[in-house]
Order: C-alpha cells, then structure tokens, then sequence
C-alpha cells in the first residue's frame, strides 16, 4: 500500500469519530448517523467524502456555516411529497431525516418525492438512495453545491457538480449509480494540484472560459470567484455534447434548488450566515409496475449481461454501477480503511482539541 | 439556404403527411396524431426525426413490424401508475395515448408514471415532454432503442443510444432538455458517412472496441452486430467519466425496458415478428412542491441569469435547454420546413404509391 497511507479497522474507525461528534455537542443518535454517512463513503472507496472531511465538518460547526442545535423542518407536505426546511442542520441529519420521510410516503403512497432548501454538504448522494434500496425501494437523491460547473459556452461558473444517483434493488449487488454531472468532481482537480500534475485537456476552463489544464489556478479562480469551473459531462462546446452534462445539472438545480423554494448552485455561499444547499430524495415502489420480484430478477439478469458481454481489448471487465463499490466494501470491512496521513494528523488534532485521545 | 434543401410551409406539408397516413389507412384523428409529432421535431430543428422518417414509417408498415390495426392497452394499474403494453402499434400513438394517461394522473393524483413496452420508434421523446408542460405539468420522457452503445470498457453494444428528456412550464419559453446519453445520436454518424468525412475522435469503437473515426464501417458493424458502437456521453475509458453517460443510459434502461416487463435494447430486434422498443412517461404537478406560479418565476429567474451569464472568449450566446428550439419553431412556422431534396423525392415516390399526387 501507499506508504501515505494507514488501514485502520472499521469499527475503531467508526468509534472514535462517533466519540468526536458526540464531544463536538452532537447526541449519540446523531453522532452516529453522521459517522455512518462518512464512513460509507471510505467503505466504497470515495476518500473525498469520508473521515478527510471531518476537519471540514468541525470548521463549518465553529464558524456558524452548520448549526448544531437546529433540526430539519416540513413546510410543505402532500402524501406523495413534502418541502423540507434544513435550517443549517448538519447535511447528513437533514438528508436523512429527508429520505426517510420519503421512504415512509413510498411505503404508504408507493412513491414519495421531497425536495430540501437550506441544508449542507450531506456527504455522497448514494448514501440516501441506498437507504431506499435496502427497503426494497428504488432510491433517487441528488444535491446542488456551490458553484462550479461552467454552462456551455459561458465563463461564469452557474451550477455545482450535481450529483445524480439511484440505487435499485437487484441481485446479487444494488445497481447504484452515483456521479456528479461535471468531467470530474473538485476533489479531483484537487488531487492533481496536491501532486503538482498537469490536468488532462477537456476538464476545466480558464477564467476567460478557455481550455486550461492548470488546476491549481481554476481553484484559485473559482475560490475567487473570478470565472472559469469545471466543464459539463461532455466538454467543452459541442462536439462531444457538453450540453448534455449541462442539462443533466439543470434537473438537479431543478429538483433541489428551484422545487425546495430555496437556492440555485449560483447563489449557494457557505460562508457564516449563509448557505443554502439544496437536495432531492425520491423513493419509489417497484410495485408500481407490476411484481416486485420479477422486476428485480429481470434487471439482475440485464445486468448480468453486461457483465458478461464482450471486452475491448487490453480490458479485462465490464463493470455495472455499484460492483466495484460493493467490492471494495467488503474487501475494507474486513481489512480496514486507507487513512491517509496527513487524515491522521487532522483526527489527532481534533481529538486534542475536543479533550480525547485517539487511543 | 443549402441548395439541396427547399422550404415548404408547414400548413402544405403538414396536410399531405396527414393525408398520406389516411392513405396508409390510419383513421383521421391518427394520421393528425402522427403528423404532429413527426412535423414537431422538424419544427424544432431535428431534420432526423422529422418527414424524412416517413419513409421508413412506411416501410415498417408493409414488413408488419408495425401493427396498423393494433392498439396500446394498459396491463397495470395504479392510481399513481400504468404499464401499457404498446402491442406493436405506432410509437407516436402509444406515446400519445401513455403520456395522456400519465398527464391524467398527474392531474388527479399530483404524479403519473407510465412504462411502455413491445412499441415501436416513437419521434422525439421532447414531443411528450412538451405535452405535460403545455399543461402546466414537469413532464418526463425516455425510450430505448435497438442497442447501438457500447459499456465502459466493453466493445458489445448492450444499450440503446437512450435519450431522456424533461421539460418544466418556464416564461418566456419551457426549459425543455432532450438528449440521447450517447455521446451522438446515430444519425450523426449517418451525416458523416454520408459526406464521406472522418468522424472526431472519441465518437465511436469498432468491433474489437477500439478507436475508429471510421462511420461506414462502425454503422455497418451495427446493422451485422459484429461489435463496436457509439460511447457513451463523456467518451471511453474513464478519463471523461464515459461511465457517467453509460450510468444515464442505464437510468432510461430501467425506467423502460425493465420497468415495463419489456425488453431492454440488447434484445430489441426491430425485424418483422420482434419488436420491443420502450418507452417511459412521467408527469409531475409543480404543486406538490408548492405554489405553482412562485416555483415557475424561481426557475424563470435562474434561467434568464444563466441567459446573461458571463461569456467564454470567442462566444456569443449561453443557451438554456430549449431555447435554439423554440426560436426554430417560431421561424419555420413562418418561414416554413426547410426539406432535403431526396426526403422530398421519397414523399412523392410515397404519394405515388399511395395514389396521390404531391401537389
């Protein structure tokens, strides 16, 4: 392994950042439910939004941008669908409190849409829809974030990177897709300015809107706010259909920020006395159409056949969506999560700051 | 104007495809249903979906992979959803007839979802979308087709190139996203083998699944499945996140082919005694997530700040989803529907056959 790297066990992982959020003011419930959401994502192999961005979570906690003490609120509801108010709850408290209520319009109703203003970053989209899935329910959840996503043509970063996901069930692994509809998301343009590296051609655009393989400066400009993002799935211009990546972040703007009455990617600011991220959780009964069980064994045996449809060659699997999180799930349960160092060193920080000790 | 095309009003063109569908022995009110929808994408601007399909209309007729005497009948029913069984009837009526039933529920219940299977090519998936809006509904929209995309590292065609489309009541003009998750339809790539001319790079694999420019060869690889096809929206490999488009493809995979207890693309064989495309239809009421009007001006307003969002070096506009399309109707309602000579020539061979003349 990675010499930057520890593995560290699941459970002692999960304890201890249980134990955090509780000395940060959270209740043990809560404290939990948090520490799942992240360490869901370190199970699936999503570094990005795991135990990293813990360090993250505490700073939003203590500058005001989180507030603790608040709880998600219903101010619209019909039984099929509710619009919910996260009152700058912690996002993983918000989104799940979310799902649930459209977990529970699903099981009642058959379907159940929510849409939610005024929440946080709630970790990885697929986290909510598999919430749906091991309730035997198809699970849709998608988020608008910041500003990031530079609309075909423009230079003004007008959506986030807009994360679709849906979760159905299905054997022998849920079909989970979970992908942001930019090239990338930010955390990878992070990763290449960490590593001082050149970023592939087609991921980004300059401040003046053109062709830019510099991360370190589009961080910069977008931090700014001086122009410039990360472009659609798709590219940059026509050619490869950017529009289409682009359209796919407009259906989550639209079903987080416009049905939420709450913000647009474009007006999101998390800075204290601010926020404003907005998401969308949907739960739908496969008994909508007909017998669950058929259902599910018909698309197991579609995803079946891709699996084991011919290769191109010098590939050596055609993967379904979710496999290799599922993989890598099992493989971590048992072997323990790759911390990375310089992690480490945040959650000893923290510890001390919050009077506990790692150990 | 391009010398191999003529205009021809609307009103003209519209009366004789209507009048050469009476021919074919479709009923009035059918051959209006059909015409529309045909005449709409040409409208629009997509030339592809447009009169110029009449002919191969025409030819699924006479080979029986479409039933002129059948109609779609619903085998499932809920309050919030159907799955209609299409009988290998025209795609425009069981489009028309699941979308209406959808809208309908929608009206009554706040949501209709409606899968459709054993159906045929049904035009622009934006013509059914368009229908919701037009009553002030969310309207989602998505078909599969014979299987023509290829996974993430396969070289087998498994999905079909399944565009998906929503559209949402917007002043001054309905945000409408209509898009194939291929990163071309393959229309394009008939354009290009047409003209003779290299394809870009990243559009296609051929049978061993590597890069061709190559359009003859990838499309006559299609028609004798012997492997290769169009990528995925965000191309091969992962350095694009081609997975992503492959992710949406399946999406529309799930919604229609195995939602509707139908066939998913890699089993749609459109020869007489097969068929099997499907199709799916939603219809949301903006008022399950609150007052219909405030939701409509938050989506108009963050669509017109996009419209005047900051522009990329060397462009000159930032379009929102439907705008370039709604401004074409206006002007071919006007001016009229530019037509290629040869569809002209195949109309007229078509009014031969059928015992009318052109004029």
């Amino acid at each position: 392994m990675d010499t930057n790297y520890q593995l560290i066990a699941y459970e002692t992982l999960k304890n201890h950042c249980q134990m955090l959020f509780e000395r940060m003011g959270f209740a043990e419930q809560d404290s939990e439910t948090i520490t799942n959401v992240l360490l869901e994502a370190d199970l699936r192999g999503f570094e990005s939004h795991g135990v990293q961005r813990l360090v993250r979570y505490w700073q939003e906690l203590r500058s005001g941008v989180v507030d603790q003490n608040a709880s998600p609120a219903i101010t619209h509801e019909t039984p099929l669908s509710a619009v919910v108010d996260g009152r700058k709850a912690m996002g993983q408290l918000v989104g799940v409190f979310a799902m649930n209520l459209a977990i529970a319009k699903a099981q009642a109703a058959g379907i159940g849409l929510v849409s939610v203003r005024n929440s946080n970053h709630y970790g990885i989209a697929g986290y909510y829809t598999h919430m749906a899935a091991d309730q035997g329910l198809m699970g849709i959840s998608m988020t608008n974030t910041e500003a990031i996503m530079v609309p075909t043509f423009g230079r003004r970063a007008m959506l986030g990177t807009n994360p679709i996901a849906l979760a159905v069930p299905a054997e022998p692994t849920v079909f989970s897709f979970d992908a942001s509809t930019t090239v990338v998301p930010r955390g990878r343009l992070e990763v290449y300015n960490k590593r001082s590296e050149c970023l592939p051609e087609g991921w980004v655009l300059d401040e003046r809107g053109m062709a830019s393989q510099d991360a370190g400066c589009v961080l910069d400009n977008i931090i700014h706010k001086r122009g410039g993002g990360i472009l659609p799935l798709g590219g940059a211009g026509e050619e490869h259909s950017g529009y289409k990546g682009y359209g796919f972040g407009m259906i989550c703007e639209l079903f987080t920020g416009v049905l939420s009455g709450g913000l647009t990617s474009n007006h999101v600011n998390r800075s204290p006395g601010h926020t404003g991220i907005a998401h969308f959780f949907g739960a739908i009964s496969l008994n909508m159409f007909g017998e669950k069980e058929a259902l599910t064994a018909s698309l197991s045996r579609y995803l079946d056949e891709i699996r084991a449809s011919a290769l191109a060659e010098g590939q050596d699997r055609v993967y379904v969506h979710g496999d290799k999180e599922a993989e890598s799930r099992i493989r971590r349960l048992r072997e323990g999560i790759p911390v990375n160092n310089r992690t480490m060193d945040e959650l000893i920080n923290i510890s001390c700051e919050l009077g506990a000790s790692w150990n």
